[in-house]
């Protein structure tokens, strides 16, 4: 056992770095839950491993059978369709890969005061349930209709403003994708907190779209205004841009930490020999994964407990002269769904990081470091995973 | 609106206390999950809603077939059993509160650098699988074994110590409770995040005891001196306290916190009126909840606004003169269940507190303020959340 691996270091947990966290946004990394990294193996993500953003409070539905979904606004009559009447729709199943929007926030410096979520904001479910293009039929919606507005359940105020959680999409982007009505997942009836009895699954969008405990589509000619809409889930770049809107996924790479972790820091220990990297892709509105990359950058012989920084955040620099070596890509298993890739990687000792990267078919590729965003959304940047290989390492107490 | 009301002041985030916490332990709440306190409704907690902490990585199990026990130590001949052969056992379905040692560790200054829970480290469960006693004949016990040490598939680092997850019973603390092998939760199968393809369950226990990826018990007459036994789970008043070891849950209570929520702050709003309080109590060891008594402080006049800290470590005070009221508990669903609780509460405008604090069959009462202890365990001071009490409310946008 090398003498300079701090994660073999009993006295490790005494030097650590302090960051400032507020306890608000601890409380909402309590509160919100992402993918563990390794269970990224599985194709489907188990539920209770799907990574779950909830703006407000999970409302609280005794009995499906009560539930209706209201068909309102310019449709040639107002109805309310009971979930016994979607599902005698023609049913459709999806595998969907979701990320939230704000996946990677608190790797951007400074970091907008919100969830602080690291890179564990994603998950791939099996959604079962009907086109919405079927309900839109049922509604018979006139011809001045160029939008609908989609209501959940779920209420509260943000920065000051009190609403309920609403978000609309066009026409055209609804014709433009496979948008679909959920009321199941994984062959299961939704959980509470993945929107039971109803909600939209809008694949090839960041989460938000995806609207939870859904109550009503409201069809409208307006844009619509709402603070969900146009107040949050904008790319801008300072507190006065007007803001470009976040829509669909950005091209994206995770890696599955290899070895094993230190239980506080996340460190990652290996030994010396073969390694099998793997991980998932993915990328927005269905595109496909074309390519993904590989850099392994060694460590500097004279220090390198210093690389182990699991968080990621001061590692958010584009150094030269990295390596990239293609990955082997698997089969997605949807055309929504993340892509596996897996790499063979002669690991010698030392202090390593690892970074992965995904283009996609139509060439948009990861940044090493993404462009800063005020509300810290869509940073796609390379994750990098900090390792510390031994020559072997002992069998475990 | 009250122009003193916080909640609905958009500036009100730019105003935020900021606390050290490190990245590291931001990693670990995005990593762990907690309830969201409002889906303690449910008797049964629905999954993906039960806490989880994962020590090290979640083991990737391809196929239950595949798993075995090993039955090894003071034993007539050491045996593998397979999953087939314990569900041919006679079947056993027992509904469990389960709480995190480490729950509420962040309300306690100092903190100890682990995962940094506030309240939400509990969930209820319905176990399916084995009683651990019809296990025990299975492997034909030397009469010289005491204790029996229970090995997880999951290992990693903590505090410079390579070891895997073990933790150990005396064959009396076993016969004091009725631990389980389980393989179903919820009427399914174990998802990988708790302990796929099986694990043991001990009532009434903190959840460290109920070990995940079960492989190994192994019969001893040795009391066992594992890291997770001896290093970690232990109640210490300081560095050099040899400490007590952790075991049963302590008497506890949480309340939902009523009215709609700030998306940041998670501070309260509601309309003045009758509002239902709502909660869950639970005890150690299957003792009953005898009594649940809930305080109603009154905000100051002159600065109400000052009151809202929902994080709740500001308000680990005792406060004199707080008036409790009794609570209408409903049956526990099982003997190691929570059991739920009531008040209505006639709300009018201004700032309040909240608490609630459950006592036992036994005359134990929770603190409205626990000791500190060094590694943040067993913290079952009284919870208290902050609302903000309006004449009523507008209609959300």
């Amino acid at each position: 056992m090398s003498s300079r691996n701090p994660i073999l270091d009993p006295k490790a947990r005494e030097n650590l770095p302090g960051e400032d966290y507020s306890s608000a946004e601890v409380a909402l990394a309590n509160r919100n839950s992402g993918i563990h990294l390794e269970v990224m193996r599985h194709d489907i993500t188990p539920i209770g491993m799907h990574y779950l953003l909830s703006h407000f409070d999970i409302p609280y539905v005794e009995n499906a059978q009560d539930w209706s979904l209201a068909l309102t606004g310019l449709v040639e009559l107002p109805v309310s369709v009971t979930l016994e009447q979607l599902s005698a729709l023609p049913r459709v199943e999806r595998t969907v890969t979701l990320e939230c929007a704000g996946n990677g926030r608190s790797l951007m410096q400074p970091r907008w005061p919100s969830m602080p979520w690291t890179c564990e904001a994603v998950g791939t479910a099996r959604w079962g349930g009907a086109r919405l293009s079927d309900v839109i039929e049922l509604a018979k919606p006139d011809d001045t209709a160029t939008e609908l507005v989609f209501c959940g359940a779920d209420s509260g105020v943000d920065g000051g403003d009190y609403h309920t959680f609403k978000r609309s999409l066009t026409l055209a982007q609804i014709a433009a994708t496979d948008v679909m009505l959920a009321w199941e997942i994984n062959g299961q009836p939704l959980p509470p907190q993945h929107g039971f009895p109803l909600r939209l699954i809008v694949p090839g969008w960041f989460g938000m779209a995806s609207v939870k405990w859904l109550t009503e589509i409201c069809f409208t000619d307006t844009p619509f205004q709402g603070r969900q809409q146009v107040g949050s889930y904008q790319y801008r770049a300072s507190a006065d841009d007007p803001g470009v809107p976040v829509t669909e996924l950005r091209v994206k790479s995770l890696m599955i930490p290899p070895g094993i972790p230190d239980w506080y820091t996340r460190d990652r220990l290996l030994a010396a020999g073969t390694v099998e990297l793997f991980g998932r892709a993915w990328a927005g509105a269905g595109a496909r994964i074309s390519l993904v990359e590989v850099a392994i950058e060694a460590g500097p012989e004279d220090s390198p407990g210093q690389w182990l920084d699991t968080q990621g955040a001061k590692d958010a620099t584009d150094p030269d002269g990295l390596i990239w070596q293609p990955a082997i890509l698997s089969e997605p298993v949807d055309d929504y769904a993340w892509t596996g890739w897996r790499l063979d990687w002669n690991a010698k000792p030392g202090a390593y990081r690892l970074r992965c990267r995904a283009t996609d078919e139509h060439g948009n590729r990861q940044p090493v470091v993404a462009a800063w965003d005020k509300g810290g959304f869509g940073n796609n940047s390379v994750q990098c995973v900090s390792v510390w290989v031994e020559q072997e390492l002992p069998v475990p107490a």
